[in-house]
């Protein structure tokens, strides 16, 4: 339970899981990976196209949230955080007009927080590119692999 | 072969396969991971972005269509269909308009068919996710990843 | 060192790599996939959208100085790319205007390399599409994934 330890040094506690809103599933185990879907932020949080709607800083808080959201889903897949060996992909998807060229500093919010949470264990390959266009206009969305235990 | 039987149960033919118009292929075996490439429908189905060049019903049944490409792809790679154990990922790609926010309104088009042919073993993880344009104008792709015996 | 010797006939050189920007990594293995995160090109090459900033060729040139770059991940990650035993997944990422139809022409200066370089275990899936945006305003980005000894 040492990431929880971690978590809870921090202040941080994980959101309830939300349900998807179709005909997929959350995460789906295959061999040693996990995979996570495409995870947004709660429904409170600011939405629309980053630096027209919401700030970049706001939109960095968006996907700490989202990452959040993706440990909490971990979470319920393998019962215990320590599990994760390894997080190993990230597609942070920011929701961008034509001449945005700030996604990387967005999906910081999501790295950040897993290298401060897992540790080496939360260094990833990752993708921060911009969509013409979000499900609900969500301002992140965010796609996780995993290797786990 | 269940899920043949099943397909002619519901009265749905797999479409003869193409091949893809660049140097690339149409799908690669690594271990128990069957990797299958983005994949569009037929060269009759309805263009453009969705919500402005055809309903979002319309769509549905693009995303429907697609998926049995996938399938008739799945069953080339496979031999057949009852060697897919499970889907593991689709990542659906929808021709939008910066305003348009119903991707996975879409992509259930592809799960539903899924889930609907392949039952348990279809249910995946998934991004619906809006792209600013995509190849020939057509208004869906999907990528996919199956975990296969 | 066969991949190097053919490397060296076509007199192609692969550039330094390139630390990341931000809190991520170039590559990470597990298993035997090596996953390398989404890649621009050096900062001389053209930027903005294609076809609008500049040429489908220009762009196509901009995807072959990607997958030198992402060859130089690999033996970095490899020590010797005939370690690569297969291509498996490229994802193009092509900045795009909403009426550009020819990412596949621009991707092909990756796929082509890849082919090139590796022979049949180039020969990868792949999907090329268009993003609203990319970061620094980069014509091109590509993701990829390998099966590796």
């Amino acid at each position: 339970m040492r990431v929880e330890q971690r978590l809870e040094e921090l202040g941080v506690s994980l959101p309830p899981s939300v349900n998807p809103l179709a005909n997929y599933v959350r995460y789906v185990r295959t061999g040693n990976l996990l995979f996570i879907s495409g995870t947004g932020p709660s429904d409170t949080a600011p939405k629309g196209k980053v630096d027209r709607d919401l700030t970049v800083e706001q939109a960095y808080g968006v996907a700490r949230e989202v990452g959040l959201q993706i440990l909490a889903t971990a979470k319920e897949a393998l019962g215990d955080l320590d599990r994760i060996r390894r997080v190993v992909k990230v597609l942070g998807m920011v929701n961008s007009n034509p001449e945005f060229e700030r996604q990387p500093e967005v999906i910081n919010g999501c790295s950040d927080l897993f290298v401060e949470i897992l540790g080496d264990s939360g260094k990833h390959t990752r993708s921060a590119v911009g969509f013409a266009a979000l499900p609900f206009n969500i301002a992140v969305e965010i796609e996780c692999t995993m290797e786990v235990d």
